[in-house]
């Protein structure tokens, strides 16, 4: 089934400006490791509202990418965004708006998805005056320098957060913040992957993280290849862990950070949140700066995402409630920064959690 | 599949002294609602066991009868019991031993099992000199008013407790302590149904209660069948809820209160408690007196069933993490007695919760 695997790259572009992505289908982990090739942008957009790639670095670098995707089209076939009414040129604008708009759809949350657009469309605009096929070019390449910036800032993560973790120390995580979400070494899990190789001990409790089990499938899984010691457990025995003085951090990542600190992660992250604090456990998120977002000025902006009923009424496509029961399954909540020990971003380690840190740190308004 | 039940008897005894117990599946429920006929003592407590019958007060009243049906055995065959050794009252007394210990095996947590059998076994020996065929009608009796009588309990419970919601509430529970854990009505679903009969609107959101789904599949259910409105939510969104102060109480059942008032719950339990107090939404605990060890000086010395790995790893029998992992699954947590708002018990509001209280409204030492 599995053999370990030290390295697993989330996602790979396979050739030039008219290639396409692959990735790591996660809706088949822990079972199945294969990767799902996307050759055009409805393929990768229904991948992503799938979940076959998700965490909020990994949308980003998806989303970049797919912006390739999306423009490849107009040079296959210039009628195929439906603007056989306009120039090449025209065409070639109207379909980098249809495709932006298109994978701005997918999923509402994490904000590193419209922060690889609006650098990808940025990147498009500042070379207007370019022939497209060079624009295009140039998008792939500027796709593949945010796939490799997040490679460096999760190395950076790693290296800033390990400091926070003493030998021997159990760190419990939520959901999957690891290799996984983002290019191969993750946020949260990176802390804990460069503490190990820095020669630590790190025990890691694994939340299983209902309702599509991220922690069970895709954490521990990860943690498995590299031989990290772990215990899964339900959500809900969280608490009784840190009752009994076994968790010495928790350690998550996120989806969207907020000017004053507030962040949006998986849902059930307030809530470790509150536990850590009144159990006197330091409460740590590791996220890169593709994951504030400075124009918002606390976590009441933030969108959340409610997901369909099934993923709560039928794990694995089986009734576990009565018929047409009324579900609440929100993917997120925002826990306030006032319950976060620290931020551990690739630029170092944010604290206190306040907007003028933050601002210091990331140069905010 | 379900049609409205309002009126479910989790257990009924069929038949006289050599009758036989069937008991609601509750691992069928909600996508089937079938009876299992017990017809001996093994069958029983693998019934127990596999949480086909479940809930504290139900596996009591399970476990009374359990000892009928072992001794049953006495009278069909008197050597059944590998007593053949022995004149047939020294059997009868020999199995009496037997099956009261393979039903007290079967659970270690929950303390109405074992109150359940002391009281039978007192039964038993208050009527030491009379003929075996009598004691054993004498115990069916007893069994027979320990079922009645949790159900004046209960009642009595959702008296008392209903006092307690106003009028457009919401609550939140977890796992199941209505009927299907009981005789019929409930614990703290009884003190939801009480409010209700009153004419009291009340909205219920169930946690779904992981590993094993009690939440989902039984307590909405229930609620179904009696037309009160409920939402089911992932354990891990329950803060969520309360931080939007969507939640004005949390009620829940108990599997054991120690003498201090602190409780064993099913698993999650503690976190809630620990959640409310942090978003000061008052925190029930509805038990009857028969949930109370005054015998144990606090929650430290309730033994905790770890349950096995399966539960969590292969939810519905099919992975969903990594073969092999290692996994923490206790399927209780102890909640201290300072997180507890108030204990509804038959004989009134317990509050505060504390040791005097206790001893007081119990007649404890």
């Amino acid at each position: 089934m599995t053999t370990p695997i030290q390295h697993v790259e989330t996602l790979r572009w396979c050739g030039g400006s008219d290639g396409y992505l692959e990735l790591v289908d996660q809706t088949l982990l822990p079972t199945e490791f294969r990767y799902l090739a996307c050759r055009d942008l409805q393929t990768l957009c229904e991948a992503i509202r799938q979940l076959r790639v998700r965490g909020a670095p990994a949308i980003g670098i998806a989303a970049a990418y797919g912006v390739v995707l999306g423009m490849q089209s107009v040079f296959k076939s210039p009628d195929a965004s439906g603007a056989g009414m306009l120039n090449a040129d025209q065409a070639f604008w109207a379909r980098l708006e249809e495709a932006t708009q298109a994978l701005a759809s997918t999923r509402p949350t994490a904000v590193n998805l419209f922060w690889a657009l609006e650098r990808m469309r940025r990147r498009a605009l500042a070379l207007r005056n370019q022939p497209t096929a060079a624009i295009l070019e140039a998008l792939l390449r500027e796709a593949q320098t945010i796939h490799e910036e997040d490679r460096q800032m999760c190395r950076a993560i790693g290296r800033h957060g390990q400091e926070l973790l003493a030998d021997g120390q159990s760190v419990l995580t939520h959901c999957n913040a690891g290799g996984l979400a983002t290019a191969d070494y993750g946020t949260a899990l990176a802390v804990i992957y460069a503490a190990v190789e820095a020669g630590k001990h790190i025990h890691v409790y694994v939340d299983e993280t209902r309702p599509l089990w991220q922690g069970a499938r895709l954490t521990a899984w990860e943690l498995k290849q590299r031989g990290i010691p772990a215990a899964v457990l339900c959500d809900n025995a969280a608490a009784s862990l840190m009752q009994q003085g076994r968790v010495h951090a928790v350690i998550t990542g996120a989806d969207r950070i907020a000017a004053n600190g507030d962040v949006a992660n998986k849902i059930g992250t307030y809530g470790l949140a509150v536990l850590a604090a009144a159990h006197h456990i330091p409460f740590y998120v590791a996220a890169p700066s593709s994951t504030f977002d400075l124009t918002i000025a606390d976590g009441s902006q933030i969108p959340i995402e409610h997901r369909p009923s099934q993923e709560v009424t039928h794990p694995l496509g089986r009734p576990i409630a009565p018929e047409g029961v009324e579900v609440y399954n929100p993917a997120f909540d925002v826990t306030p920064a006032r319950l976060v020990t620290a931020i551990i971003c690739e630029r170092g380690i944010i604290q206190p959690v306040c907007r003028a840190e933050i601002a210091a740190r990331l140069g905010g308004p």
